[in-house]
């Protein structure tokens, strides 16, 4: 199943542009107003409040991928005041003008609105797949934009690990900046400084450490300890175009012990493996199995007793875009990869009484291979 | 009807805590990956990712409120890997395992879900009201995160102001700080900056000038001119407990012409109107009111011509939590206060030859009338 096919037929979507990135994609139009798109295969209907009339036709005047009539609810004869269902009634109203008795829209498409459509017999087909898979092949203009992004993770993460360098390590084994202990606090504050020099915001930037690193969602707090991995894990969202970059390295500041060193060499060599299946045509779930053959070749498992896993414990990757998750994912499934997918290789490994160990970057998948969004040097010591 | 009267029976939510703050509210746990939360009147049952069970539990046993069941969808006898529809299996799952044979949902959930539930002879009715109104009326520990990111505004307008007062105007009108013209961009930077350090973050900031400050939700850019309306809207997001704030300046640097003067008058006093109006069991909508006829007394009409509109085109306010605009609304409808609520008060004027106008608190409801939640000045000219 290639990931640029999309369903035929009308495509609704609702909501705020930061909920729905696929309203932005379509139109160009950004707003934390939720808003209706009604799309076509040459035109397309957005529908939002009055106040934001001026501001959306001027987006998709600049922006949108198809002729966009922007309406507004007093042009659909929704009459004015507070509505118990605004969205339900503009989705609605929309379907009416466009004679459209039949829309696709995605799985999270809110219920309210199906409803009334349904009432006023207007068929509501779930798709099977993504609405606008076309988001997962990447123009120039965005795949310099998430470059944008990704510069900025790179850039924030040199400053973290120069700040984890120019550390003494005190009696305790702690981590230690001028006089005080440094904490996942201090680093994290250092990286968000970086990126807000270069326009982007990360709000939930992990630095983990020791065992809190074995859980790939703990965002870190506290003192830094030497001889410990350290996962930073950088996903900035550009502040103007919104697009992301997503970067994990782990470190140790001082000595890795020996089990410790094993793990980084194979998350290393499993990214490698992942990196040398990715091409056009590829499968995206071999690129998966790629990692997690060359994580089990070197004695590394993945274990599941109950709800408590142990090893390789997620998808070797993500598409990141206007989403930081969004397709393809490199996990498990039948899409394959084609030239211009933006995809994270991040595989890790995660041992409660050892911590975790996560390598990330954000790809570009090109006509012959791969190539590095914005290179990141590896190294585990420092 | 009150605000914090809510559907009996069990309430079935689905989403991440960002884009569903009721699951958050209810379980005290964060996290960017959906889940599926079913609340009863005495239990509730928590649906999340394996990765995510040990967190859940642990934010769950300090803060939910009420007995939270964290349940894994092995637990629920969800096979593992890929599905097409997670949300929908494990909303489907949690339901059968607590004899849920109706749920009450919000307008908003997630249409797929629904029809698997359905399809399983659950019945899933869309409730009238919020499924938590219970959200409106504030304890005293939200009270004080509210403070918190409402003291940062402060601080921060106090540092934008201080920047416009130290300019000067050059030749053509405009502001000059330094050697250079200060810009939109150059006051947003240090209000975010200021919200920083104060760890809040705001992502829209809004500083709009002249004719842009007509579209109340224009961000601004450009070069800042004297003697014209700069509006400087900042609404902070506290970036640990994810509380937000919301005020609002209309500010002059020089003098102001006559007809803006008036206008800022006009306002001034439809804010204090509103505000005298503000007690536990006045209506919402007599509160928009007080502040829509004190403009109109004015002389400051609103006129709507086709989806143009010009004077004061939105709403008095809306409830501030962990959502940005929540219940109750200051605007049409039967809502009445209750002491607790948290809300803005922000009447504006909007004309495009003149530019806006608007002036935004952000109060508590007390059982004897109201209180600014962190004070600032109002001033026209600096």
């Amino acid at each position: 199943m290639r990931t640029s096919r999309r369903a035929t037929g009308w495509i609704l979507l609702a909501g705020d542009t930061a909920h729905c990135p696929d309203i932005r994609y379509a139109t160009g139009f950004v707003t934390a107003d939720p808003v209706v798109l009604l799309m076509g295969a040459r035109e397309q209907f957005l529908v939002v409040p009055n106040m934001e009339a001026r501001r959306a036709r001027e987006a998709a005047s600049r922006r949108a991928r198809r002729a966009t009539s922007v309406l507004t609810p007093g042009m659909l004869g929704i009459p004015r005041g507070r509505l118990r269902n605004r969205m339900a009634q503009w989705a609605a109203g929309v379907a009416r003008r466009a004679r459209a008795r039949r829309v696709h829209v995605p799985g999270d498409f809110p219920l309210a609105a199906a409803r009334e459509l349904e009432k006023r017999g207007v068929r509501v087909v779930v798709g099977r797949s993504a609405p606008l898979p076309e988001r997962a092949v990447k123009s120039p203009e965005e795949i310099l934009r998430i470059t944008e992004a990704q510069q900025a993770a790179v850039i924030a993460m040199r400053g973290a690990h120069a700040l984890l360098a120019a550390c003494r390590i005190d009696a305790g084994g702690c981590l230690r900046a001028g006089g005080a202990r440094l904490t996942a606090e201090a680093v994290r504050q250092t990286i968000t400084d970086i990126l807000l020099a270069h326009n982007c915001f990360c709000k939930e930037t992990i630095v983990s450490c020791g065992a809190a690193s074995a859980d790939p969602h703990a965002r870190g707090e506290g003192p830094l300890r030497a001889h410990a991995p350290i996962v930073i894990d950088i996903f900035p969202q550009h502040m103007e175009h919104e697009y992301w970059g997503d970067l994990t390295r782990t470190v140790v500041r001082g000595r890795a012990a020996p089990r410790l060193r094993h793990m980084y060499q194979a998350v290393r060599a499993a990214q490698a493996a992942a990196l040398g299946a990715i091409r056009p045509g590829a499968r995206c779930e071999a690129v998966h199995r790629r990692a997690a053959r060359e994580l089990a070749r070197r004695g590394f498992e993945t274990v599941t007793e109950g709800d408590e896993a142990r090893g390789f414990i997620h998808g070797t990757g993500h598409g990141v875009g206007l989403s930081i998750h969004e397709r393809p994912s490199l996990s498990r499934g039948d899409d394959r990869l084609e030239a211009g997918n933006v995809v994270t290789v991040e595989p890790g490994l995660y041992y409660p009484e050892i911590g975790g160990v996560r390598i990330e970057d954000t790809v570009l998948v090109t006509r012959s291979g791969w190539r590095y969004l914005a290179p990141c040097e590896k190294k585990l010591e420092i």
